[in-house]
């Protein structure tokens, strides 16, 4: 049912096809006259000229004195001229040029005597003055048309006596969260309720894009609330955004509504995410004008996806900005990367410089996780019909941060822990200008990031089954070669965690056939420590309700035990603390940071293993809890 | 007696030494907290961490019906499972899941009958659902310290509960202009009055670097009255900038206002321009905080690059903004480009790409000219002890625009006609993501920069005297081997531009003896033009005053003539018209465009082309009056 009435149109061409049906419709930006000095990265909605020169006068450029130059030709050590003081006038620099003078002397040159003044080299016609009009004169035009006024043009355009400016009006743009289910911004919502958020992030978009927007109240779940939404934002606003509900479900109004109050040019394209959004317009007969209308599926990472490659190009057409491409970059995928045929995939990426390249380790895809928007460096673009690319494959990756800024990060990958967290705190208090970028992979996915030279380094416990020992006979394995190095991290305690006062009374590992348990991903060190233990126990892990149920960290397990969807878990003491759930102690357990060998000579490394054996670092364990220190920032002797 | 107070500490040295006192003093950002939804691109105090999950519960990612997976095991196209309605619910998505059920199956593989549905697969544990904490777990660190707040960002903290946010303060950066001769902004000056746009400038600056600024009135050149100004801003500011009086002149009271009511630590510094500059710095004792002074010289150009160079570091420490380095690019210098070994010289250059490489072409060096900061796409920084560089060597630029930016630009040289502003505006109001980068060399610069490859086009009206052709001659003697075209532009009038009224009664050139005369530079076109002309009259430019007084367009010129400070300048019939001058005809010439081959393939320069030929081009010449158009934008025959 859901998705049935939708195309699948190509991305080009649905961008395409809906500039076109606007630009026909005749959609323009506005103009206004704003002060000058108001005008900061507004945009010049024609060419200006100079109304008057700069200098406005032939100015003194010196402090001395000026005269007609001709007195003084012939002057020198040897024959020094004598010029009288009713032939010179005594000026400061910025002084017009008294009439009659063609030249300033500046005041070291000149030897004063009792009512006159002698020279030893004589003046150069038209030396140490500023020419009128000699930085703008009178008619020049300063900008075109269509440029973003920046502190110089302010500057210029005040000098040339252009007191106002006509720029391009910044569109207003209506934002209308719709659902049932949807509720205002809180932090207590119940199950069910979904926080609408979303609208906060176009707004913030929208304002980057130099833009102003309205939200309007959540409309509710049917076509004549919808529509009568739409009908009042398109009687005020240039373009107007509608949230959820843009796909083919019963709940699903956004369409109808749109064909309502207007045309629907539109619905359905081949990306992914994004997939069910609609792009339409309208017409507001008072203003005479069209009116983009916008439909977003209710997912904000596809939300912002289809804000960005769909209506950024209709918003720059109603702003005048230059269409901003974007920075791109070239980055070889180390991992096979796997795509639809049927989709355009965008793919966010932490993005990060290690061993003399630009790596990419593509991100969490769900359209709703929004963290992952956050920690993405950039996008990979899988173009429709190409299924994907292969280890090695040099693939374009659409920047979300400068260059600059990537190649300073510290990449960060392996099993996660909040102490990496807190360890990224801390260095970018000291050095703001450095960053941790960091991905979850679990320890084994750390141990291989390493290896093929993806991450500076990633944070390991991995239990060795036959001899009981932690990290080091990894090594032994993966690292044959050398090439890297074992850092002592921390002790941690793993336990169970279970819902507070224990109702289920589990004590140990045996006691969870009694619980539904929510289980670690394959290959993370939590995980393989499970296992380890069931083995050495002799419990069948068929007989745990829920050993297959995964999840990708400590809180993430612990927050299902806290929400009543599973009893039990093993994670870290810190996880159940802040859920406020009871822990029983399983296990110590060794944490320790792999580093690329040649990471150490990076100044952030250098600093982040000092902060290891600091202050800051063991108060930051102690609040965290179940941590212990012993010789953090030791190098571990392996090979 | 100018400057002979001033030190000479490079430029790195008064930085770190500045940065070293106020932070030995404790500089330090406020903080404050903000709603989160309005928090874009302020900057965290403090690391951010959630407060609820994200999804808070367990929620169906799909339409269709809830169940125990268990129920569904076995489950196969030939052993179908029927589920009776009091087993599963339907279910949409974004619903929470119901107790009992650990997984859904989307619509589309239910197969209803009467209390009861088929399902013809198992369903799989957990499967579209989206977990409790699947994006965020509450207690995760969303973001550390000193982040930028971007829409992702926004969204993430508003879906994880965290509903205001700690971020730093912006600082209030008090503006105090300075100077008897300077008046509020205005188009009328009188001669002698500077008009006060620093303060805009930097206002401007300061709001692009994360900054509030206040701008106070003007305060008189006196210790007193500048003192008083500064104690009433170091009240309420948290750093205070002096525009002007910066140096050691008898008017310059800055350095002495700033000892009075705190401390100087760097007056001088050896960079050029700005060396006149002042670091100091102030206690508030009510706030308790100190509180960085600046003393800035008066020329815009100076300021601007002291702000930018020594200030920036010092607000990024108000800011908390990770110190932005700034875009950096390598060009080969094309020409040799001298600097003074005692200064760390800033030199504003165009940038362009031609012919597959970056191309610097080095502007005014005038501190006074603003305009040079409005056409500088980059700055080429010559540090102290170099002399220079020669033809050849690679230099690093600072750049001011994005890469992009620049490869995308036209550039082009050599004679200035308005014409060509227009043109650049019908260019960028079709096609705003391209830009004409211009700089005026006069005509044979013009040809020499296209013949070293440093612009696609130039704009030409070569006299050659013994022929009285047109550009041809030179073109042949100049590239022999071809590799140009030259395109038909316009022909223009040249004429004697003369005080309105003709008060000198100048008819013709032989009239100039009786006049003061304002010339252009070397190498232009219409100097070449003049000298034929006297040649061909016999008349001796020794017997013409002011034939050694320089300028570089035609409307400086036509400014000087109206300005009173000349009678007569050859020049062309617009510029006369805009100053209001009268106009005296005297020679037709043929003004044409010189082409780099290669550019004739870029779509800019073919839409140029194109242009030429069109109604709004001859439309806007007609406005600007003294041209005929013959065949513009045809190829001129000339090898």
């Amino acid at each position: 049912m859901t998705y049935q009435y939708l195309s699948n149109l190509p991305l080009e061409e649905a961008r395409e096809k809906y500039l076109h049906a606007l630009r026909e419709r005749g959609l323009l930006f506005k103009r206004e006259i704003v002060p000058t000095a108001n005008a900061l990265e507004r945009i010049s909605a024609a060419a200006v000229y100079a109304r008057i020169s700069a200098p406005h006068y032939n100015a003194c450029a010196m402090d001395g004195v000026a005269l007609d130059s001709t007195l003084t030709f012939g002057a020198s050590e040897r024959a020094p001229v004598r010029i009288a003081s009713d032939q010179f006038a005594w000026v400061n620099t910025g002084d017009p040029l008294p009439a009659g003078c063609d030249a300033v002397v500046m005041v070291e040159d000149v030897i004063q005597g009792k009512g006159f003044i002698t020279l030893y080299s004589p003046a150069v016609p038209w030396e140490n003055i500023r020419q009128i009009g000699e930085d703008i004169s009178a008619g020049d035009m300063i900008i075109p048309s269509f440029t973003v006024i920046t502190p110089a043009i302010i500057g210029a355009l005040l000098a040339a006596g252009v007191m106002e400016v006509n720029v391009i009006t910044r569109p207003l743009v209506g934002i209308i969260p719709t659902g049932d289910e949807v509720i205002p911004l809180t932090d207590h919502p119940q199950p069910g309720q979904i926080i609408e958020f979303n609208s906060s992030i176009f707004s913030a978009m929208l304002a980057q894009w130099g833009c102003n927007s309205k939200i309007y109240p959540i409309a509710k779940d049917s076509q004549p609330a919808i529509e009568e939404a739409l009908t009042t934002a398109i009687e005020v606003c240039d373009a107007v955004i509608l949230l959820a509900g843009s796909s083919a479900g019963k709940k699903d109004f956004a369409v109808a509504a749109m064909r309502g109050v207007g045309e629907v040019i539109v619905h359905g394209i081949a990306i992914k995410p994004g997939k069910p959004a609609i792009l339409a317009l309208a017409e507001d007969p008072a203003r005479g004008i069209v009116v983009p209308l916008l439909g977003l599926p209710g997912y904000p990472v596809s939300g912002m996806l289809v804000m960005e490659n769909l209506f950024r190009p209709v918003m720059d057409l109603l702003t005048g900005r230059p269409s901003a491409s974007g920075e791109q970059c070239e980055v070889e995928i180390s991992r096979r990367l796997t795509s639809s045929l049927k989709y355009h995939e965008f793919i966010r990426a932490t993005l990060g410089k290690v061993g003399g390249k630009v790596v990419a380790v593509p991100l969490n895809r769900g359209a709703g996780v929004v963290s992952s928007m956050v920690k993405a460096d950039g996008i990979i673009q899988v173009p429709q019909n190409v299924e994907g690319y292969e280890q090695g494959d040099r693939v374009t990756v659409q920047l979300l941060r400068a260059t600059a800024e990537i190649e300073r990060a510290l990449v960060v990958t392996g099993s996660h822990d909040p102490l990496l967290d807190e360890v990224a705190d801390i260095l970018r208090r000291e050095w703001p200008a450095y960053r941790v970028a960091s991905s979850h992979v679990g320890s084994m996915g750390g141990i291989l990031a390493v290896k093929r030279g993806e991450a500076h380094l990633g944070g390991i416990h991995l239990l060795d089954e036959a001899t009981g020992e932690y990290n080091i006979p990894f090594l032994r394995r993966f690292f044959p070669q050398g090439g890297v190095v074992l850092v002592e991290c921390v002790q941690r305690t793993q336990g169970l965690m279970v819902k507070p006062g224990n109702p289920l009374a589990i004590h140990s590992l045996a006691d969870l056939v009694r619980a539904g348990y929510v289980n670690r991903q394959k290959g993370s060190g939590t995980r393989i420590l499970f296992d380890y233990l069931l083995k050495q126990e002799g419990i069948d892990p068929a007989g745990i309700r829920g050993y297959g149920r995964e999840e990708y960290t400590h809180s993430s397990v612990a927050a299902s035990i806290a929400a009543g969807s599973a009893d039990a878990g093993l994670g870290i003491y810190s996880a159940a603390r802040i859920f406020g759930l009871d822990f029983i102690p399983i296990y110590e357990e060794q944490y320790d940071l792999l580093l690329l060998e040649e990471a150490l000579e990076l100044e952030i490394v250098k600093r982040l293993l000092e902060l290891l054996r600091g202050e800051e670092f063991s108060n930051r364990l102690a609040r965290l809890g179940g941590y212990t220190l012993v010789n953090p920032g030791e190098m571990r002797k392996w090979n």
